[in-house]
């Protein structure tokens, strides 16, 4: 923590930043300056609030000089987390693919894009069985109808299922039948619903609010690390920014950002930072060359039908070709797709 | 609903948008174009999803004419909505002030600033027992016993108390003390926790979220109107733009738009839209001239030992001034402080 | 200036930091930490670049410490710069309202509106005759006929002149007619223009880019003043974020903030912050309420016919209402509409 | 056009619309609505002003239903647009990369550069002359003598040059000696400069502007191609956003974007966008992938004494490894990395 003091500053307030530094045990060290004077703070075991200083007499401005999270950090663990996800490992050298519909929408439509996606080689399996909907005259959809659904597709496929979490009421179900719990934009900060997640031993997805900066993104996966679920991994799904051409801004700079700053695996989804299915392939491209260390894709086979989100949903045919240039570019950079690694689960 | 036509559509693509109009019991009206043609929409009873059309082949572009939400918007109800919560009446002509701590931290510290914001002209009371905190390792709240000090407060001043409900499991909690139920910016699409809300009948408080725009914002409102809780009222606490000059930006030109668009009553916090005491004056009285319903204010008699948002807290001295000066402005615009309306609760 | 070492600096890494800082003839500070060190340097005469540091090896961040304006911060000058325009003074205690039409469209229009907004009290009267557009197609204003005959409607009135200066080549025209010389928000960032617009010693309007922030827009502030021309305020017009509901976000927080860091005089745009009628009056009186020295506002008496920015012009009789209005919130805060000060011109 | 008006409007309201239609002559077709009504406009040859329609009494809303800009459209020039520069050709199927340093320091460290760049596989070499800084007080750049250098670079290594044209007043110097005149983001709505560019005979690229819309930036390009300048290409560097984890938000999904509304190349700088040098060349190989039509890298091989943006300077080495990357990336999606054309210059 470094303490700016205001250019006007009087001998009393600076005495004073220095009583509450002391009274903190800590050790201040004065740094005189040309126009004013900072206080550098020592001995502190983690990060500091700002606010026990900036709310003194004379102080402009307390200046983070470590980062507010710890667990999600880069300085406390360095080597990258791996999460088994089934016969998988996310976060390691392999690409990993999670495709499936936007929402469960019936048994039929469930098995045939589980079979299509499965044969394109994607590993695991997404669809939604509890939808946030901005509306609530929309689709919201088929709830625990949806996850024995889910459940049916993974016995038939093999592969691991991928849902999101709505609510604390819904939570028990859905842990019942997921293999990864995913949390919603719009709950990244449900940070009632992030304890209650924190206490399970499953692996978490969670992607990034759409107005959330890095720090906050991190501070939320905080919230689970500090109750012991280590198996967290972030999805990017676009920001909120003025631009009106898609639905949001996919922020890909904050792949290789997050890989420095944390050991946790960051994958992207570039359908819903679209909106458009013309886009979701190139951007799904530019994760992979991003360094992502994985993708969650839209698909459907009759998007015109689709109950939720149509529009941004690939083909399987078009799914199959951009299986092709990610397995390429991926190669280009030294990454495979994802063979089963330990066996069957 | 108007659907748009790439500009080198086929006759079957127009074909096959007219066929599915048709389903639907509506009505097409081609409108021939200089570079393409377009398709209006008539005959539908509420507003319908644009993907309903643009995943057909050949369509540009579906865009809504109709707006999406029907209750909150002024075309279904043309009067304010006028709201009584204890002896006071918001959304009229009446200027409400809402005020008091970020947190509930102790009875002396929660009676000491509820009497002094109640000498300063303040109706009613805040003061947050559940805290959402980015966080893991910052002070949470105190929980079920700080309700029962606001409840204290409230019959020691008689004020109404506004207290954050964060979750659905101390919903029932908060709902059994609170006369406003309020709705933080992180949870305003947090739409399980405003269907359990939508249910009761307590004023419910919305808060805009930090990205959200204001179709979003009238549909959340939606979400607890649509279910029978009719007493909605909305508070704009700033918005996350580029700016780095305050913790937020908030967003006036948002207060005569709801107006126009919506008959729900509007009010603003200009404490969370600043994050900096100096500038909390200033925003709350441009808020007033703005034509803000009421104002939600932090206001702390000992702001360097608060357990939260110290640095943007009014000192009651300061609220004091300000009081007088919104009495100013009020006045020139034609708007009154409130007296309490209809007896004493 | 704060330097942060990485985590795993190296000894040798640090010693080459303390070796550049001493090489600059200043002092370095080195500071232990728990995690990593940091070192503060001191002896600099103005703000460091932190790009001398950051790209050192071992270094993670370089921490501006000091604000990088001089001249346009009050660290460097205390008191409020105050601008005598023809008969008023800006930055004062005075309010100050810019009124006048988009465009100069004709003799007859510019007429017209310069008596309408005299009568009902605007002090200066504005007009564009190099009119920016984001369209090739669209009007670009009378050029030098447009200044002719806002000179003679200053030779009519008797108000100071405001005209926007779009580029180097007519800079020339536009001073020998102007009595403002406005830089609109897309030329915050033209530095050649700027530079040309130093050496004259007339008052410079200097707009706020749409996304610029506000040490960038002091920045440009600087170029101005650095070069000696002493006479420049600033004005806000609203910023480009992601709300729809508004043509820009009208960013009123800036004005406190722009009052604590520099000493220049801040007026507001709220036509443009809007660009619909019904918003203005609500956000200019917001304006004064947030203690805005001075308003700019668009007022045209045919708004149908205008041939620029129609929507968001006042008619004549809504301006009077507004003045009067706005004479009522100053009265409230103590600022009253200025009169001339020191003779007719 | 589409006309909305409002649910209250009046018949006369109504006529007075449908009046103003045919006073333009063009045709108008009444479209009744559950709430409301709507108007089509058909006729016009050309993209038609809503204000000459959202101005009148009675009228909600006129929403644009053809694109503003025409020229960089596709809907006027489907096939694409590919431009000559020297040897090469962009917009093609080749992949076109511009590198080089920052600004041009002097003749040494401008040879050993381009060189160097070369040798890595570049074909254009870039180097700034004229230099648009934030601060009065930083480095400018060498002006004349840095173009004359340049001059020298492409004569010993017969690589193109592309150097920024900052205003009108030097544009005649940059013209005489640059192959690409590089518009910047802050000049992408300098109109002035736009002009006299479009009579000129010579490549350009336009950066896109921090804050500026895809429309926007189309109509930027407009204002050069409706001159007769037909040689535009397009370079993303970044927008402006709420994100503080890099210098700018890259906005990759305004590539495939731009190739599906627009002619015209489009080329990435992965430099500006990040600020970062460890991020420059994920974002590069993404920008490939994404199928950008080229790039621009700044490369340094003394970054740490760089007069200007040193931090996000590659060093050679880094370069050629990245140049091997992008290669790898290219030749999966079917791209080559440009060999000359039709013969040296």
């Amino acid at each position: 923590m470094l303490i700016l003091m205001q250019s006007d500053h009087t001998k009393a307030e600076l005495a004073g930043v220095l009583k509450r530094v002391r009274a903190l045990k800590l050790t201040p060290h004065v740094i005189p300056g040309k126009l004013s004077v900072a206080v550098g703070i020592t001995g502190n075991a983690g990060a500091l609030d700002p606010h026990l200083f900036d709310v003194l007499p004379g102080v402009r401005e307390a200046v983070r000089v470590s980062r507010p999270y710890k667990l999600s950090g880069r300085d406390f663990r360095h080597e990258d987390t791996v999460i088994p996800i089934g016969p998988y490992r996310l976060g390691g050298p392999d690409l990993i693919v999670i495709a499936g519909p936007c929402a469960v929408e019936s048994e039929e439509q469930m098995m045939r894009i589980a079979h299509a996606v499965k044969k394109a080689g994607a590993q695991m399996l997404r669809g939604g069985a509890f939808k946030p909907r901005t509306s609530p005259y929309a689709f919201q959809g088929l709830g625990k109808k949806g996850l024995q659904l889910l459940a049916k597709a993974r016995k038939e496929t093999g592969m691991p299922i991928v849902t999101e979490v709505l609510d604390q009421r819904s939570l028990d179900d859905v842990a019942e039948y997921a293999d990864v719990l995913q949390v919603g934009a719009r709950n990244m900060q449900n940070f009632a619903l992030l304890k209650d997640l924190a206490k399970l031993r499953k692996p978490v997805m969670l992607k990034r609010g759409l107005s959330a900066t890095l720090d906050e993104w991190l501070m939320s996966a905080e919230y689970l690390l500090s109750e012991g679920n280590k198996d967290v991994f972030l999805c990017e799904r676009g920001i909120r920014a003025f631009s009106d051409h898609a639905r949001n801004t996919l922020d890909l700079n904050v792949v290789p950002a997050v890989k420095e700053l944390s050991h946790l695996p960051i994958i992207v989804d570039p359908s819903h930072a679209t909106g458009v299915r013309a886009r979701v392939a190139p951007m799904a491209r530019a994760a992979v060359a991003a360094g992502a260390h994985g993708l969650m894709i839209e698909v459907h086979d009759r998007p015109d039908q689709a109950l939720c989100d149509g529009p941004q949903a690939l083909h399987p045919d078009d799914f199959a070709v951009l299986m092709r240039d990610i397995t390429a570019i991926g190669a280009a950079l030294g990454k495979t797709l994802a063979a089963p690694r330990y066996g069957k689960k």
